[in-house]
């Protein structure tokens, strides 16, 4: 496995790759990896020539308050995980070779980076999709793979691939999570042990609300009572959102519908985490019309 | 030579070209096409091995008071230039596909864009750089040709480029004039027989300038007024900007410098017309210091 950290070097690689006919795939990442990224580089395994994860801790996707400088950095471990998940290359760039000096260009998404995450960390998005757009530039790759968890970033640039009109393809992977059903998240490591436990009420109260939903409910507001209702359990826990959502505008949707995604942001303790389900309703014709065969609802791209 | 409407076909066309090893180059346009455009061309066909036209008039790029519905379209005109020109695609997107409904994606270069005609044009050069950047997504060509009598245009898609990491030449070609000097334009079309008189003043004031300046004048304030005390004289001339500014901040110089920008917008009656001059003063040391070798000052890339 190479480890690239010059952009020029990363760019030719890619590009003789490309001129060999060889499919890149690339899973961007910003290190601290996990069962969750491992799982996006096995998938990207399974469909493509050449694997390229980037490992890079950008900036300008953080707020002023927020945990840019105590994200965890762990190289060591990270380029372990990359390897044994199969990847073939880990671009490791330079912040001050991807934002050099007098930097000043951003590609931003508006409309849906407005709401959920977007309206709780302004500027959030920006940063995503600036330094997702670059990285394509240099990569080229034909998939890119997100995970679902954050699942507003997943959608976000797959509306940049559309409006950008960006020939690459987007796979959003399936959350990985912990045994107690804690979605995999680098910020896991900053909890506590007691936040830890609270933690795994965040997806105790999203698979009660599943329970809800394949039993008929579709009252958004009554979904979302029952999973602030759950979240008020954990005592270090602060909710900044539960919302119910079209995955394309991340509007509010007043009922539950296939294809909806419930989504929620908590503050345990200092640490903010996200967690989401996109909302499965097979073999129902339509809301409470059938209450025939019912599948489990699944993570979709 | 090819005329290319719908998006897909048109990457099709281009990847196609780019896997048989043909370098690309683009030129794109808004139409209404002069011996401006026809010298880009010419330029592309030299050094590639195909030449790529767009035509495309950028709603985004216009303001809401601007000449958007009135800019002029002759697409029949049009082909027979760029045909003659020796081009071998023309790209003619239809608008409703370059921006379909609910487009929210924008590329913006931040800083230079606020300075001249970004601030009297708010929102113009984000409109440029955004449908810029999806046509090089659609295109990904080697080489992309832009005049300099759009001189900010093209240093701020020269920003966005190396800001962006996209893998493109961008080539600055000078700007091309009628005989009594003013710099074609698709909007002179729109000017009155004594209009028209009066915008050549413009190339007249930045000719007298480039005199003084190789006379050894360097300061600004003193170059800029005798560039507006000669637009003074046409009557229907009303001076928006004059400035000595740096081509890569955009920002003003108290005193010019080798490769400075004299840059003007000036309304010829309701038509707002720019033109330029980028300084080059060569044989001389530094400001004044030698009075012996000076060419006359170039459009320089």
């Amino acid at each position: 496995m190479k480890i690239i950290a010059e952009i020029d070097k990363m760019r030719t690689y890619a590009k003789i790759m490309k001129k060999n006919n060889k499919m890149v795939g690339f899973v961007p990442t910003m290190g601290a990896l996990h069962g969750g990224h491992a799982a996006l580089i096995q998938a990207a395994r399974k469909q493509v020539d050449i694997v390229i994860v980037s490992i890079f801790v950008n900036p300008v996707q953080f707020g002023p308050n927020e945990d840019y400088g105590k994200y965890p950095r762990n190289i060591k471990a990270d380029e372990e995980l990359v390897r044994s998940a199969g990847a073939d290359v880990i671009f490791y760039p330079k912040k001050e070779d991807v934002y050099p000096e007098g930097y000043s260009t951003y590609v931003g998404v508006e409309g849906i980076t407005e709401r959920l995450c977007g309206k709780s960390r302004p500027g959030h998005f920006r940063g995503v999709t600036t330094v997702i757009a670059k990285f394509f530039e240099i990569i080229k790759p034909d998939i890119a793979y997100f995970g679902l968890k954050d699942a507003q970033q997943a959608f976000v640039i797959k509306k940049m691939i559309k409006d950008l009109n960006m020939d690459i393809t987007l796979k959003i992977m399936p959350t990985v999570r912990e045994a107690d059903g804690l979605a995999m998240s680098s910020r896991n490591a900053y909890l506590s042990p007691a936040e830890r436990r609270d933690a795994a009420f965040l997806n105790k109260a999203l698979e009660t609300a599943r329970e809800s939903v394949l039993s008929g409910e579709r009252n958004s507001k009554k979904i979302i009572k029952i999973i602030r209702e759950i979240i008020s359990k954990a005592t270090s826990a602060r909710i900044d959102y539960v919302s119910v959502v079209d995955t394309v505008s991340f509007k509010d949707m007043a009922r539950v519908k296939n294809g909806a995604l419930i989504a929620l942001a908590v503050y345990i303790g200092k640490t903010r985490l996200i967690d989401n389900l996109v909302v499965d309703i097979t073999g129902k014709a339509s809301d409470g019309e059938k209450k025939g065969k019912r599948r489990a609802l699944q993570a979709r791209a």
